[in-house]
């Protein structure tokens, strides 16, 4: 099996908050809005390509996450989507979005406005995800 | 079982491609970009919500939609999306995007850029995915 490597600027703009067999989740370092990244580890690039079985552990992956979201961070909406338009390599938004939050209601991706996490709060995170998506 | 209501902001900007018992499909009046919307008839918002038997018959959906994007435009890249900032009625933007249209690299949403499609366009477009979704 070759190892996956995950895109750099993937790297560059989000700490890996967790990994397993299949997957990576990412946090992006903008703590304006709750905002979430899921990585599969394929070297496709759209999902309809994936096999039934791949998307129906994507799709359990994204409701773990989403719930998370909805359920620690009190949301008003969530956005999912795979966009790619930058970074080729598979990797699905999850995103937390307040009618009151710097962008409402226009969508995250281009936006100039953010703000970096303290540490210690990513540290948090990492912990209160872990033990969901090890549910 | 009650009526379902398409939302009128998604009546206005689009075109009703299909309609089945669970779903309709909608082509946003925008020539720029081939832009489907998926419409799951359900009353909930966000995807997670809904069983594993619905979330299953809406992949496939987006699965044909994507396929047909990608065979019949030649597209470079995929955009599957839900938002519902502005319209909370549950929807899934597939959108087909090209290295050179109007929009690349950033996303659609929002751009102020549009061109309206000529009726007899539409109907060629309606017959096509009328053939892909009855499979």
């Amino acid at each position: 099996m070759t190892e996956f490597i995950l895109d750099q600027r993937l790297k560059n703009d989000c700490f890996v908050l967790y990994e397993s067999e299949q997957f990576l989740v990412l946090l992006m370092n903008n703590c304006l809005v709750p905002w979430f990244i899921l990585v599969p580890k394929t070297t496709k690039t759209e999902l309809y390509e994936l096999d039934e079985v791949t998307q129906t552990a994507i799709q359990a992956k994204i409701n773990q996450i989403s719930c998370f979201i909805k359920t620690e961070y009190k949301v008003d909406k969530l956005n999912v989507a795979a966009i790619g338009n930058v970074v080729s390599q598979m990797h699905i938004h999850i995103i937390g979005r307040y009618k009151t939050d710097a962008y409402w209601p226009d969508v995250v991706w281009g936006a100039s406005e953010k703000e970096e996490y303290r540490m210690e709060n990513v540290e948090q995170i990492r912990l209160q995800l872990q033990t969901i998506l090890e549910l």
